[in-house]
């Protein structure tokens, strides 16, 4: 088989394990004891670029009764898995726009071992986004932005925020297909769009697919053609709904000797088979693919899924609001 | 939503559902009554262009006792079915080379309400897969050729059987990714050298791709977008291992009014549902993904997922020669 990536792609490709993060919302972030320190280490010798174990949401805001640490990844949490980290293994938070309590919930970085802060946002949010960004910047971090939803808003509106999100420290922006309804070549067209704006400012691109279609990582591929570096994916494709881009799947793609599938296969044994079997569900089903052809939000098809309806025709009706 | 498909496309589309063939290899075709009955008119109202029923083998090959009726597709079989199949929608069956009995087990036309012969073929049958559409064609029949397996040919090799099969009376040649193991771009450059063969004699081209990597439909995808108009689905992709690209998500795709998912969804929930129910087992897993990187026929993984193994790194050993 030959090489997917040559060139400069090869070093410059990044890898990202969200598995954590968007697998937990999956489960409230109820992972099983050990889970994400055998993550940590399948990560770290498959020679994942960077991992990121969850959200940096405020306390004051989500109660940490209804969900497992890796909603708040507290600065204890991080260290009894990863310790100081000494790696080459990068690790993020992603935090939502006004989620977070920033002078108090952000350390300094030389207090953290987090790296990275990936801010989500929604094209409308994109003022505060950048304060945000600018703001963990200041710390000391990394700092990554997802804007969210896009293929429900307008490309003036979208090359606005992204106007302004290039003019930010940020040192990576995302392409997010939030309801995952884009197609290849609309993603390969985003790609041209932001890298138009982004790579004038010297930031990086980076692509997160989601499985509504089965073109997680179709769309994921379309970018890396594209030249986009940072690509997010989940081991099992464990994610919201459908789900996302499969781990495996982008590592047995890229067929570089920086990656190594085996410890990910190990990983999906002994870990992710036992969750799948506890009852924790994700991946392409039918009301996925509705919502994503209609680029509505996945949660209709969650609560759909959940109430054990199988009325296909009604459900796509309601989403269309032809019912 | 824009429109997917323009202009000339839109019409010279044609989606092929080949549920019960594909979908016949994972339970041996023994489908629940009413089944045929229910896809086919679901398949009518929904407008899809040609449905094929099953297999036509010889029953001196193949035990009928081990097999539902569908592995032979009896013209008494396709009948309780369809009548005379005064529709717009064609009926095909695909025939294996030296598996089915020419003489006595290919009606002529005027006898038969098959519309359509599809001969499966490796490179190395080309010349008796000619003889074979030539004289399905001759008894009045279309033909198809799915030249299958190709990604472990050589381009010579391959360019060679294409050379054979354009010169016979096929009306299309299929690119079949029997492994699914090939990349989007990979299909894209196949379908220029298939047309740069085919279209100069005259022949459409089609797609067959499989999900072992969850790229059928994204494959499927790349193909349209290169003029490809005979498109395989089945729905929810039920097929060997891994499958086949899913109709609906076909269909959804398209997005002209020639097609309707509706009545798709509705056989779903009222068919297919309780067949997985049942305990019919299709669908991308890790061991697919494993055959289709390295290129491997999915047996290996169907074997290994029915000895309930979940040694993942073994058998990526075992099949790559290395264990």
């Amino acid at each position: 088989m030959e090489n997917r990536i040559t060139g400069e792609m090869t070093e410059r490709v990044k890898v990202v394990d969200a598995t954590l993060r968007d697998g937990g919302i999956v489960n409230n972030f109820y992972f099983p004891a050990g889970f994400a320190a055998a993550l940590y280490a399948a990560n770290l010798a498959a020679g994942v670029d960077i991992m990121e174990f969850g959200y940096k949401v405020s306390k004051k805001l989500f109660d940490v009764t209804k969900f497992g640490e890796w909603k708040f990844c507290d600065e204890y949490s991080l260290r009894a898995v990863v310790g100081e980290n000494n790696t080459k293994m990068k690790i993020s938070v992603m935090s939502d726009v006004g989620r977070v309590d920033l002078k108090t919930e952000v350390l300094p970085k030389d207090k953290s071992v987090i790296d990275i802060y990936r801010i989500a946002t929604y094209v409308s949010q994109a003022d505060e986004a950048s304060q945000m960004i600018n703001y963990c910047h200041d710390m000391g971090y990394q700092t990554c932005c997802n804007i969210m939803a896009i293929s429900r808003e307008s490309e003036e509106d979208l090359r606005a925020a992204l106007g302004k999100i290039a003019r930010t420290s940020a040192d990576v922006i995302y392409i997010v297909d939030s309801f995952g309804s884009l197609y290849p070549d609309e993603m390969a067209h985003l790609c041209d769009m932001y890298g138009e704006i982004a790579y004038k400012h010297g930031k990086k691109l980076g692509i997160h697919a989601h499985n509504n279609q089965q073109l997680a990582f179709a769309n994921t591929i379309a970018c890396i053609d594209k030249g986009v570096t940072y690509l997010d994916a989940t081991v099992g494709g464990m994610g919201r709904g459908a789900g996302n881009c499969a781990l495996e799947a982008l590592i047995g793609y890229l067929r570089t000797p920086r990656y190594d599938i085996n410890p990910i296969l190990q990983f999906i044994r002994e870990h992710l088979n036992p969750v799948k079997r506890s009852g924790v569900e994700w991946g392409y089903d039918v009301p996925y693919l509705l919502t994503g052809l209609n680029g509505v939000h996945p949660y209709a098809a969650i609560d759909f899924m959940k109430d054990g309806r199988e009325d296909y025709e009604r459900f796509l009706a309601e989403i269309t609001k032809k019912a």
